[in-house]
């Protein structure tokens, strides 16, 4: 329970109608995009550094868990409050600062929607480059502290590779900024260091990120292929022959059923697989690519490629990629996502371990992924009201994930390990590296207050906590 | 002094023929290149990880400073043993242990030449980005330390962007492993806050490195100016212009008749300055950009724009830049090159301030620096053997800094902290974040004996060392 005096100082600090402590207004603040639930005693929604900081101070004062929040579209409960406390939402800190063409850049506050600083430059030519699927509603503040990737990472590079500079609040009420405008930083690179950390090293108040120009030219290609190892060859084969798409996303059979049935995006029903292929740049550049790009599809059996012929077609491509997610919940009211990340080689023995442990564990599971990146999302449709089957798509996703692991790749890619994967860290880490990591998370957060129970095992980091059993439900992003 | 104890631990681990002690031999390694001096007690040359364990562990049982060492070419003193005690040198760890094409990296030792990487991949077609000028000597384990930069910088990005994983040695003689192949990574970014900490947190003992496609086709432009302020505002304007050459280097008057008088590169002797501009990518993105150069630097007023036509005049070109050191060496014994940073647009007027300080404190500047990326790098030439003038080339040195650091810049873009500027730190950090980073250090480093004095200022990190007035001598790079 929530001291009544903290509360008193929350509301003086920040105005009442800046917090909210009734049960039924926290009830929105116990998800994200995970399947994970847990409510926060009180949210606080900050508008100036200054106000972070006061409640920041607070929840010290009380010793309050403290964690912060964005959009609330994060796929690994990186801010489900699992041990309460006071949550510190940003949507009200969602101000464009500075906007810095000569140099690049723009200074933002942490509740800015990843779309809107694309909005606010393209009249001028720019755009921030990363994308994750969610980017109409995510925010800045939590793509910096997942590294937020997204379907052009292959070859913009994660949240990491556009972030300049960083202001932040640590636990004990003190700010920092790191960082600035300049490339080249002397020092120990803290932006880098942050920048993933999942919020539990530093509350993110102003961020300094990195424009860049719009592509002279775009082109989209639907490749679609009889068999999924096909379009999985072709991933390689892009490689070898030195194209770098901007894109290159990787549908499934299973998965592009269900996306075509709900979005009439014009993908093939009855296909084994589909390459959606995105090339930007120069015109020139763009026109000799899409030629190479045909040729390998082709050469990898490749049935048929489509390029979109106008900014309509292009666009409705996309739309079955970006609205996959809605189009399984149709489906299915609740699927388990799982973000392992392959070698690109390893793409094509990867998929097929999935599908033999979908017959294994008699689960349906789709697959839609940045093929390019290797980094799989397989998804585990199941039924919550069926513990039988719950207790099997866990074990099923474990295996899945340890199966990525062992070919030289990793638990996941951009949806951050959260309260999700913090106990399959060790499968990637010795207890030396996790040691290491856990004793740099307490230079910033000694008692590991401030979003307790995240990215390391619980017994190793922060709080010691256990949860009853995870509540599964429907997800989008 | 090393305790005979000591050596004897040493030669037992590593053999005789790896460990010297006799101070005729100690005199090679009491300097890299930048200006000061400092002898260690003892050098071994380790052959594997497991050796390099063994010498950690002895210089921690016997409490001797440890310090690492590439090829010495540094240029902020990172691996003077200002303390003295123990230095390992990597020089014997210079296999290439991995080349995977199909995961574009290779994984090697520390010692490996940086373009002995391009050189065993080249036939394949690809190679390894970061250039520092210095790449025929220095190598990767002293890259990695330093976050080298270099001319292709500006559209690589610096060495933290090229290392995928990073195998090292703390000094309490454990090994960690972080990184690997795939590039989305769990956990905090151990790889980012190693790369560049400058020998003060692990020795590095192995690193996996991206490999890159080499372009199609590379043109190198020289571009001729009256007035350095004009180059100057041809490097806005192409940002402004949506063009990313490969590389912008500047040359200035001064500089560029030193270098055509030793290089006899083609470079005018009546110029002001001249902009040696790289565009690097597809034939046609190539050609396109190269009429838009063209022309972006005539109506900058560059008076003369020339091309090079063959692989030969190309070469010539660059000889010059990459050989401007050693023409420096041949007008005055000695020099002190400054490292600043400035946001681009900064570059014009930063430029006039160093013509300022040259009149203000009597020194010929000459200037030569990476454009593109706003680092500039004034060279001071000076007498060492006249105190005056010493004092007057380090308040000088001095005072260009700072007013980088006032235009939004930094004190060093590529060379690093080292012993040379980390009494300035305090110029762009507040107490708060050295704290914060000495703290970082001392997880790794708990009682600061690796590589003590450097980076943070002294008093600060490390242990504490008041070490007599550095003796300058002329560097090459």
């Amino acid at each position: 329970m929530l001291p009544q005096a903290a509360l008193q100082d929350l509301e003086r600090a920040l105005g009442p109608r800046a917090v909210l402590a009734r049960a039924q207004d926290l009830t929105l603040y116990e998800y994200d995009g995970s399947i994970e639930k847990s409510k926060p005693e009180c949210v606080v929604f900050p508008r100036t550094t200054s106000e972070v900081v006061a409640a920041v101070k607070t929840a010290r004062a009380y010793d309050l868990p403290l964690v912060g929040r964005g959009a609330g579209t994060g796929l690994s409960g990186g801010v489900i409050p699992r041990a309460g406390g006071l949550m510190i939402a940003f949507s009200r800190m969602n101000k464009i600062l500075e906007i810095d063409y000569e140099n690049e850049c723009a200074v933002v506050q942490p509740g800015v929607v990843n779309l809107d600083i694309t909005r606010a430059v393209q009249g001028n030519g720019y755009y921030y480059a990363p994308d994750p699927s969610s980017q109409k509603a995510c925010t800045i503040g939590g793509n910096v502290a997942e590294n937020a990737g997204g379907p052009h990472t292959l070859i913009y590079g994660v949240t990491t590779n556009h972030v300049l500079g960083i202001e932040a609040v640590l636990p004990d009420g003190s700010v920092i900024r790191v960082g600035g405008k300049e490339f080249d930083r002397p020092g120990y690179d803290l932006v880098g260091l942050l920048t993933g950390s999942e919020g539990t090293m530093a509350l993110v108040t102003q961020v300094i990120v990195r424009l860049m120009r719009s592509p002279e030219a775009v082109k989209t290609l639907l490749a679609i292929y009889e068999r999924p190892e096909d379009a999985a060859a072709t991933v390689g084969d892009l490689t070898a022959r030195a194209v770098t798409p901007a894109a290159v996303e990787m549908l499934d059979g299973v998965m592009l059923r269900m996306v075509e049935e709900a979005t009439h995006a014009g993908y093939p029903l009855d296909a084994g697989a589909v390459l959606l292929i995105e090339l930007e740049g120069l015109r020139e550049t763009v026109e000799e690519q899409l030629a190479l790009v045909n040729e390998v599809c082709l050469a990898n059996r490749a049935r048929e490629v489509r390029a979109a012929q106008s900014e309509e077609e292009r666009a409705l491509l996309w739309k079955g990629r970006k609205n996959a997610f809605g189009a399984v919940g149709r489906v299915s009211p609740t699927y388990y996502v799982q973000d392992g990340v392959v070698p690109r080689t390893r793409i094509a023995d990867t998929l097929q371990h999935i599908y033999k442990v979908s017959e294994k564990y008699d689960l349906q599971i789709s697959n839609i992924f940045h093929a390019g990146d290797g980094n799989m999302h397989p998804i585990i449709l199941f039924d919550p009201d069926d513990p039988e089957q719950t207790a099997r798509t866990k074990k099923a996703g474990e295996e899945i994930l340890k199966y990525c692991v062992q070919a030289g790749g990793a638990i996941t890619g951009e949806h951050g390990v959260g309260m999700e994967k913090n106990e399959l860290m060790p499968l990637l880490f010795t207890d030396d590296s996790l040691e290491t990591m856990e004793r740099l998370m307490r230079i910033f957060n000694p008692d590991g207050r401030l979003n307790p129970g995240k990215l390391l095992p619980t017994g190793k980091g922060c709080m010691e906590i256990r949860l009853p059993p995870a509540h599964y439900r429907s997800t989008e992003w």
